[in-house]
């Protein structure tokens, strides 16, 4: 029995991650999980907040949005609500934290880097392609300071990779990276944040329908570390092929 | 080698739960879990919001707020700052959808109950013992509506019951229900939110400093697990006496 | 002819002060005036605000808000709606210059003590519940801090003491200390602050129906002023007893 | 010993009560009391809020606000700041409820009557003149309603007329009507608001510096009721001028 | 065939520009074109925005607001809706750009002027007005600003003069100075801000119905250009009376 | 004397209008002008806002916004700031009006389209590529609106075509189309808007630095006119392309 778009249960969609989409950020990134789309960029300042100033250590973050129409029908802006929404706020700290786990602040010095994960296309599974993206924008604006001698030379400010996706049990069967229509069909969705080395950052489980069990928790915690153990690859490739 | 306030890693602090504190709310409960003190009272009115209207079901949310000394530093105001954070979203979200694993919104008809967990002082873990202890105002909110006539006769709106608990690894050993200077300290942090049957609702791991394994983790959903069935047991105990 | 609860026209609510409540805030007391239950908490800073600095003299504010379930019907939170009513602010201020009235900024120094009194729940007077038991609340932090050396020895940043108590004409007499049910059938209503020497601080009486005259007047400060005497001797015993 | 500008301690300021300021509102006043300026607008609607909806009765509001530069320094506008700040609130909301107090919301009729009153000039006391000036733009509003038989015929929703003053003590002594480098020395500070037959709608009485006493208070409210007296003869010969 | 209040097409409304309206201003006119009355108000203080220190020069600025009573039906205050809306921000720009066209910021050295122009009665042609009147409060506020050798002696910061008016066609005929009702039912409205030496500062055209060709874009600036001459006339005529 | 970019004066930056660029939306249009990219979506809602209701006419609106690293130094999002600022509100009200010109509303019946112009990356002239790429979105949309019925058999909603382009004098010399090193330096800005025909919907120029003669503008709107002429055939190609 096969998925709306012809996948295996443990198939990722269609992922592009392509480097240098912007011509002004120090790291930008425009990457696809099939139909959805990110333009992750990383923008890198010397210096760092306030509350930090003097530390010797460095700060990162993350803002992610969704342009009005993403998706399928148009959302209103929250710049003309006037208010940031709990999902928007929630999504962007949980990509902060994912990156932040795979950074040394000592090495990266006092500098900040900010990502902002913008959705230009909305198919299910954003906040964890902004998460897979960002972090190649990371590691291209970290590598734009290091040639800046804005970090130290001989300091590694990144520890690890980072990659993050999205697992659901739809109709008893545990899938591998929703898209839209499994994600709204899906009792339970879960999204799981992944270093290169198969450890976890972030697990994120939630019934949206039943209750789920132990077994069923495990089932998706295996398919989730493969289809990250698949995106640090992708990852690594985009990395080394020249921008 | 004990903890700080001397229990065991297994042990959960001192428990209260404490029903009618609020002579207006349909239910109220002063929770404690240890120091953690949070005011949870569920008001109950007819109708849903407009979104919902004429299907039939009800709706269950939740808000979520410190007091601004309940913690060791004041914090400035939400109200006067104009906005609410992002923390707060994420925890009111959290609480939401808790209580929600347990309704069945058909049975509840066209009703509303709103949750406010307000924590009155904060050591650790004010999230899940507002989860912990909304549920029990729910219950008695769900009660006066049956009493009132408003559930119809025979429906029952509650499916289970859902207790919540942190639980984290600090200097490398798990601990169940971290108090705020554990949580300080912990490595890996997770919320685990089970209902009264043992199955789960929410996990939300994340790693504070180094990522954590499949070992780790494993640890920890058991001991959360143990931990929600005897707070599930206090639940009931609590429902059980005469208010 | 008694009142609604039993009471005299002259006579207050069961009153009680209960000191320590929060184990974090300098000064921290539980204020009942009846089923008027207001948490005030004081928290102590050195600094004072940017407008003072350098001045040698410290600052005094406050901020009141009632818990959304604290009234008979649930009132959204100000935090969601992103600003604060007109009432509260009101409030706000009358707590602030009331305490006030009784500090010698000089003597305490370039510090700053917040007021915070937060409504658990609400049966009229909560404004006049929140100034009495502030001035507890802040007796205990400016002891902290002559503890902890921030005021100077010898120095007494407290002049007096102050207490406030409500007032009203109900069906044409005029009564002490209204709750809820009295303060909404009341033609006026008035709030008086008083040192503990019985010299006013503040007077505010309103026409909520009929104007009033002299006579009414006078017959209505002639309460208050009893009513703030005795509750200036219950904050006297509060204070002498040990905590 | 007479005062800054000359006046005996019992003298108001040179008052003058200007009708039809507005070519487009219902009722125009622009009232000083001395260089204080206030332009009062009375806007009639036909209609109420919905809280009142089929009631039968009307509704009267106000709204206050200040030129940035009507102050001897500049002040931020409220709406560049995105909300409004305590003292305005406060001010409008003592400007509606004495209005109000001369209202019969039945001989109204669901109409509604905004009164808006805007610091053209700031020199003390612009919340007196402002609900002075403001009682004769409703008057002629009222009025203008009445031609446009928006009220019934026969029915006057004026019960009498309002007028307020300004009193305090300088250096020892009770004053009328105090001009701002007079308020900003005064120890005492009030605010009276009376109808036309000297009865209290209002009495705000606030000790800046030192708490006042009985006999304080009485000789500012007897002031009071003589300023407010003189007032409501102004008002009068304003409202029989031909416009 | 001459307008509706008797107008020939290129005949400016009756203008009055009265300086020295206010007591607190460093310049303060109302300047009226008609029935729109605008009061602009020059506030001077020492120092720069952050973003201009120790650049030795100086910045002015302008805000403009509608008292929500200035136009034919009640505007709600942008300060109760909490955020200022674009025709507000938009005009408030143009006026500040207009007026920064004249200044030499070397000249008048690291001090800031706002202007206030806060529309007092409506009908048509605000912003030009306000600009108008905004160059003669600027003014005075530069002279006071040499009198008080904020502005070292010999300097002159002011390079010109600078006024405004609306043009537009109705029915098929360019119009001068258009009043509100002339406004709406214009096709084309045209708002042209010249230096007294007649070059142009702004040209702002909008075809509001059909858009409009070359020659009537020409035959509107025609008229703009003799309507700024004769304003730049009343302006000097202002500015060389005795205040 | 060659533009740093190589063009000749009157010459375009390379333009591209990439339809279909979005599943979701009823147009949607990436536009570029040299490294100025945007992405406009047209986004259909059968109805219109309240005021409009029942009149039988569509209605038409736009909202502008850029993505916080589109430009060359980060700038911080509005939604965070929870205003939106002057410059996007002036440019979104500009984009609403020029393509509200061509619109006929009773054609386009009691529908609502929204343009959202988000600037993936600005190199000058957002505004004016913004416009132009959004007429080919709201196209797009008119045509699927069409299709649906949604616009009755017959009527044609679109009067026109529109198109936008800025203009400017650098170092004295009238230039097509600026980028953005070249619009920093410009002493005038102009942005121009023209339907298909030549005729103007907007002209609006400003003095960036010293005021224009009729002369430069004369030469500004003839280069203008020209490069509106080119894009509108490039538009009449991109829509004559199958999608």
């Amino acid at each position: 029995m096969s998925r709306i778009d012809g996948r295996t249960p443990e198939q990722l969609r269609p992922i592009s991650i392509e480097r240098g989409w912007s011509k002004h950020a120090e790291g930008s990134v425009l990457v696809s999980f099939g139909d959805t789309k990110v333009l992750c960029t990383a923008s890198v300042t010397e210096g760092v907040p306030r509350w930090r100033k003097g530390s010797g250590e460095g700060w990162v973050t993350a803002e992610y949005a969704m342009l009005p129409r993403s998706t399928n029908t148009r959302g209103d802006r929250e710049s003309v609500k006037g208010k940031i929404g709990g999902r928007t706020h929630e999504i962007s700290r949980l990509i902060g934290r994912s990156l932040r786990a795979v950074v040394d602040y000592k090495a990266l010095g006092e500098n900040t880097v900010v990502l902002d994960c913008d959705v230009l296309q909305a198919d299910g599974g954003t906040r964890t392609a902004a998460i897979t993206g960002a972090y190649v924008a990371l590691a291209d604006a970290v590598a734009w300071a290091q040639r800046k001698k804005l970090v130290r030379a001989g300091r590694q400010p990144l520890t690890g990779t980072v990659a993050a996706v999205s697992v659901g049990i739809v109709s008893g069967v545990p899938l591998l990276d929703l898209c839209y229509e499994e994600d709204v069909r899906a009792d339970t969705d879960m999204n799981v944040v992944c270093t290169g080395d198969g450890r976890f950052v972030e697990v994120q489980g939630t019934a949206e329908a039943a209750p789920f069990d132990r077994t069923e928790l495990n089932a998706l915690l295996d398919l989730a570390v493969s289809g990250c153990d698949r995106l640090a690859t992708l990852q690594r490739d985009a990395l080394e092929a020249t921008e």
